[in-house]
């Protein structure tokens, strides 16, 4: 059911984000899209100055933009103070949060008797639930979802499908974990006895607070005592791996492929961006953000911007590998010194020489 | 059936490759091995130089080698301009590819009443296809894999074990996806609202061209809006991460752990060795290539070589990279210059002062 | 059945690992737990002299410490020499190894009847052995595995929910493979045919020797030609990528998220830490050790540390890449020098001139 732009504008005016409305307000709006594949019954935005030429070439029925933002004749826009935030309500608005099919446990899923399943829980075909596992109510389990013995979901958890729960594991209320994610695998904890490595149980667990959410293809190690934990509010991209007894606090964010070694703590709200890799035992204080690709080998600060390999404080990095790409001509000078020198040493050799000087 | 070395060089030679053989041409040839396993009936190749030696000690019964290449005495070769591709032909015609199990939609697949399933699709037990799904001619979907709703195959696609394609997500004709890898996840897409971050709901898909094949473990994010999408005929190996509305062109060939951030766009026919990683919001142009462990910072225009992290063109990049090792050399260069500056000044200083100089 | 220190010493003792207690020996032991978790009946350990203080804090019963550790007041230790390998020794007594539910072959197990089951292997519901395959005695296959035709598993192998192993794999005794592997996918295998991508079979296999352990969601491609290996007790962490043809010796160790590519020859008793990046066709001695993030692009000789990117060997790297934060420090150095060198030279000239040395 299409609403029309004045109807959105209203919306958005009463969650607080008061807006303009400038060309024709009875354009009706079926969808949100990007300002390149949007029609003439879509709206779209523009937050990030790059797309800005596309405003004149959109067909976006109606543009979201900033205050200030210069637009071309006859565009239809509403302006507020914040686009991002304003797209972001109106998506959830128009599209929601995806639905999930199934209702209630199949037949075909695999869910032992001892297991405790909560109120409206729904249990796809293919999952399986082990030996005194406890699922909260309103979960979600994908088929291929495995839940080993005696782990414990929360409320309103979503695991979709393949992903696996090893033994013993804490899910909090709202875990979200796409498809093919590993939680509670053992780590890698062996002792070397001569050239062999024997292996030490993996008896902790892994502990992921409340609205998590952990993208595809992550593995989260086991503690080998104790617990690896997550802290509530953490999201996750893709591919990323957390070592054993690692404890990654509360709002932190990390892009795909970042890899958290052994015994590392991260603090609150941290931010690593893609394939950012931490060494073990660290220390990461709260705040801190650490740039793509960089490399952590030694504990960072609260508060501390990050970069690079080894990773440093980002005033220092920029200064730092600014210089590298300068290297060659910096050696070029250094050979071209080098023979100055030799020929102002010969100069003053000659001058201080008798013979030269009589 | 094996066949003889004369028939093999007959059926290269239709082919357009044409040979000669020198040595035993009713050598009978029964499987293609690398130099070092093959055995007497067995034919083998030799293309990367690396190996030349391998040549001396092979049990092979005839070996594909270059029209210039020198042989040992009495070595049974085949000469080709292009061993290379000789060899693919050979693999193909003696072994051919990979025969899948099973046949028709198995009993205990799951399969929605609402989907649309082509002729001859093979869809084996434990696969599941959700809701409005439409899924093309001799499709092939192993166990584990889950189509979610609304997705669509084209014909000729094979979805290895444990494969999952999230809702609303596009495949052309003959896509392969190995095994555990999975499509149109939710991308990283977090409004902050203070510490917090709060989803938007990521209503885009993924859409893959003809003649895709995306290794194992790979995860590509749906787009927030429109399309995430990976253009016909590009390669991907294993452990890959693309992220949300990046737009990989055709013919791409990306080695294992590349990582692309989101709204990048790739053109086509470009290569990215292992482990790559690409920064949001870039540009890289038509063949490109991009050297193992390169960190992309910033726009590659087309037919450019580049390595480094941050990433530079080959020829700048070769000689920032190569100073990297001198650099102590370098320091104890600048160390001594500045003794010899040192005492250089005091020299002219003691040729300036009268007191010297009387 | 908790059992009192004494008794734990004399077990320790019983073992080789002499030990002696200090404080109360009556103490009784339920379970091994960190410094920071333990409680009153649960032992703890200092290894790692960065968690010293924690000695002052623990609640632990007691505390297994080296010989010469100074220890607060009071405290119940256990003095051993090594006590990284006494806790060891303790959680395996104590804890034990993980016990995997299900018995024998479930009947919603997939089991083609030309396999060959060994005696009391546990294959569980939804897991699938394709025709032809051969499984060892006391093998453990959780839910979701899929054991592609051909394939053979040694003894007392445990693979976790949805492992995929391809066809034609071989796998030793005691292979233990971490949920959602994938063994023996295609590499990137494909022949250049002007701007596309034709694929070449790989008809190869992996193989893998006994007591090897592989994490989560790791990818080893099969060869295109013979095998792809992994040697016997080599021990891999999660998301590792190997490429195909590569041969990876016994008793290695590789940390989270490392890569080699193609054809590499890696020896015995190798380490590499979290994101080692290798190139293809390189060839790494026995007990190479290689430090996190590095890349090699070069053999590496036995018995070396290396590290960085360009990998080099220890010594080299620590004096290179301790450098890199110094650049800014050179390059203003270097500015310096030439600002004195032109001043320097002027002066020279000065002397020189005549007309201001007469």
């Amino acid at each position: 059911m299409p609403e029309t732009l004045s109807a959105i504008a209203e919306y958005l005016s009463s969650q607080g984000l008061a807006c303009e409305c400038a060309g024709d307000v009875s354009t009706r709006i079926r969808a949100v899209a990007t300002l390149g594949d949007a029609g003439p019954d879509e709206i779209s935005f523009l937050s990030n100055p790059k797309y800005e030429k596309a405003l004149g070439t959109t067909r976006a029925g109606a543009v979201v933009v900033s205050k200030t933002q210069a637009v071309p004749e006859g565009r239809t826009v509403l302006r507020v103070a914040d686009p991002y935030a304003a797209i972001m309500m109106l998506i959830i608005r128009i599209h929601g949060y995806r639905k999930h099919p199934g209702k209630g446990v199949h037949a075909e899923a695999k869910v032992d008797a001892s297991a405790q399943i909560g109120e409206n829980a729904n249990i796809m075909h293919g999952a399986t639930v082990a030996a005194g596992v406890s699922i909260g109510r309103n979960v979600v389990l994908y088929p291929g979802v495995y839940v080993a013995a005696g782990s414990r979901l929360g409320d309103d958890c979503v695991l979709y499908p393949n992903v696996v729960v090893y033994d013993g594991c804490m899910l909090g209320n709202r875990v979200t974990i796409h498809a093919n994610s590993v939680i509670g695998e053992d780590g890698l904890g062996y002792a070397p006895l001569g050239r062999k490595w024997h292996k030490i149980p993996q008896v902790g667990i892994v502990e992921i607070g409340d609205d998590v959410e952990i993208g595809a293809s992550c593995t989260i190690d086991r503690a080998t005592l104790g617990r690896t934990s997550i802290g509530a509010g953490t999201k996750f991209s893709n591919l990323i791996a957390i070592g054993h007894g690692s404890r990654i606090g509360r709002d932190c964010m990390f892009v795909a492929q970042v890899g958290i070694a052994g015994s590392v703590t991260v603090g609150e709200h941290v931010t690593m961006a893609g394939k950012v890799g931490v060494a073990g035992h660290l220390t990461i204080g709260d705040d801190v953000q650490i740039a793509a690709l960089s490399g952590v080998m030694n504990d960072i600060p609260p508060n501390t911007r990050a970069f690079g390999q080894p990773a440093l404080p980002m005033n220092e990095a920029k200064r730092v590998y600014a210089v590298i790409t300068r290297l060659p001509e910096m050696r070029d000078k250094l050979k071209r010194l080098e023979r100055e020198m030799e020929k102002l040493q010969a100069d003053i050799a000659a001058l201080n020489s008798p013979t030269d000087r009589k």
